[in-house]
């Protein structure tokens, strides 16, 4: 190995800058006091053009999958029957926790790599008029499409009375989203993805609508029990229990790169990442899972033949010290998946390219080097 | 003010070592690799000793509330009868999660200010024989008192077949703690108190006996599931959901100091820190609302006379930048709470201490100057 620099290429948790580092690093402050108070506003606030939110986005300290959880236990009553859009691993995973929590799960199950298209929902919502829940994942991070939030919750509401509850963990602040106009009511992520944090913040963004939904909701819930953050927040700006000061520190600081690399513009560079991350795979003539259109600007699937996924993903990181994910479930060993959001530059993309390059060169006899970097290096300079 | 530098006294978060931040800073690495098990196993195994368990303790993200939840909701099944001892808000806090989550709950409510004495919880045990669990606080935070813990364990074995369960949220890592001697079935503790993190970790230590409790246990979790923890770091070292990976590299850190200063030596240091802060208070006339006793050493209650509480409170934190907390519920206003423990020396006590002596020569009059540090000093030069 040449110099131990590692290079982390999963799609969550990703690269921290060290502006964010150095934020994190401020001494410790109490949660129950001012500074902490003028801090978790200021992320609440900051955070909604970044979530498309009229209300300030709610903070709390857990995984993604606990704003997941908080998202449907404190909207399901006993039996009440939800539809799940599910597209893959965490489609799947929201479909498993509304069941865990007493819903009725009525399952919109969708072929790995494909997308939910406006249509399924229609017809399968005229089947379920009376759900009280429509389950959607924005970026489904184990196969990396991008569903059409947008037309999906246009849909839901035209259909239903149900609430649109969407999982953007793994691409809330790379893609536009606008809760009001898309009809969404709930819109969930998490810190260690494109808010470019460490993991151990998950963000809830709720409208007026689902509120009331959850303060009238009589299930059972104490730590994610979102009433309890409403009040803390409402009250004294703060959280119910003591929060991940360091993370939120942290997330100020994000808000304020967002805000001066211009939040149109980070859409704009994840889009170009995507691009140039695909046409590289694409000049290696390695076959990408999901297509053009329906693929997420965070997050690749690639779908080698002869099952190499694993070897591809063994030779970057023994090698190269490059990091990206293997499949997830029904795709395990079959795709290998490489992030690319966040803290992340056209230079870190033609490193991966690079390092595939060079281990495909080395796995396969191929000798394409310089393939896909050139390839994506003439997707960049046309963008610039 | 001077120079703007902060002194934090809180009872939790604490002030945050430098090697501590330096830990947390390392490179982000994904949870799904060989170098977040290897993390995971160290911090798991290396906390054995300090919860005084034969089992690695499970890391949550999450507050200490949430490992609180993750003690009750994981063996509670719908009206389970179970006795809670309540000397505080903590106490409180997990009476009502227990409620929360469907048990029948008997409060064995002792005065704030008191601890429970094992007499008092064997009275009350003879009229709950039949109970599947005793809650207890190791420190009860909002007072003060550190329960009798080793005792209180006798009792409910010798009586009942419960499990009992250990709030240790403010105590572990500066208090002596044996789970199989002492009979705890479950210990509880989070990041931001002795174990100088700051928050977002809750940890928790659970026996073979209350394991088997939870893998039949049918009550409705997920985040918070800990057969998933379980089954996550048999199988592969990992946790089941993406946990705060920086702040797990911290542990491992803090791990490393309490080693290297030697876990007995740090419990000495946390009582000669309970006792200058102590011996310092009385010098200044002002009463303490706990007996020297049943104090805990990790934080000391101060009541003084016409509710001048939180006017010292705030004059602390004006004019020294000394931020202290103030009291919860029944005791808001009444009394004020100074933290000493983690990272924290007895020149961090003298610096408190200074602080009180002026604030009470501005607020009362008295010119108490150098009194409570003189005493504070006596106290540490005796113990070297």
């Amino acid at each position: 190995m040449l110099l131990n620099q590692q290079y982390l290429f999963t799609p969550g948790p990703t690269p921290i800058p060290e502006r964010v580092k150095l934020a994190m690093n401020q001494p410790m402050i109490g949660h129950r006091g001012q500074a902490f108070a003028q801090l978790l506003e200021e992320v609440s606030t900051r955070l909604m053009p970044i979530f498309g939110s009229k209300d300030p986005v709610l903070v709390l300290t857990g995984s993604g999958t606990s704003a997941l959880e908080a998202a449907a236990a404190n909207i399901i009553e006993e039996n009440d029957p939800v539809v799940v859009i599910v597209t893959g691993a965490f489609g799947e995973r929201f479909a498993t926790i509304c069941e865990t929590f007493g819903a009725t799960v009525y399952r919109l199950t969708i072929p790995w790599g494909e997308i939910c298209t406006p249509d399924q929902l229609e017809n399968f919502l005229h089947a379920h008029k009376d759900c009280k829940a429509v389950f959607a994942t924005y970026c489904e991070t184990s196969t990396g499409v991008l569903n059409p939030i947008k037309e999906l919750g246009a849909v839901t509401k035209r259909i239903t009375d149900a609430l649109f509850i969407v999982d953007g963990v793994s691409c809330i602040g790379a893609v536009p989203v606008d809760m009001a106009a898309w009809n969404i009511d709930i819109l969930v992520s998490g810190s260690q993805k494109a808010l470019m944090l460490p993991p151990g913040l998950a963000f809830i963004a709720v409208n007026h609508i689902a509120r009331e939904r959850i303060q009238s909701c009589s299930s059972k819930r104490f730590y994610l029990d979102l009433n309890r953050y409403f009040a803390s927040y409402d009250k004294e700006k703060s959280t119910p229990f003591t929060p991940a000061v360091s993370l939120i520190a942290g997330a100020l600081e994000v808000c304020y790169m967002i805000e001066e690399e211009g939040l149109e513009q980070v859409i704009q560079r994840h889009q170009l990442l995507k691009t140039m991350v695909r046409e590289g795979i694409k000049a290696l003539e390695l076959p990408l899972l999901v297509s053009d259109e329906h693929a997420s600007p965070t997050v690749t699937s690639v779908k080698p033949l002869n099952g190499k996924a694993n070897q591809i993903k063994k030779t970057l990181q023994d090698k190269y010290s490059i990091t990206i994910a293997g499949g997830q479930k029904k795709l395990k060993g079959e795709i290998f998946r490489i992030g690319h959001m966040g803290y992340c530059t056209p230079f870190d993309i033609l490193k991966v390219l690079t390092g595939l390059e060079m281990t495909i060169h080395t796995i396969e006899g191929r000798n394409v080097l310089g393939q896909a970097t050139k390839k994506a290096e003439e997707v960049w300079r046309e963008y610039v």
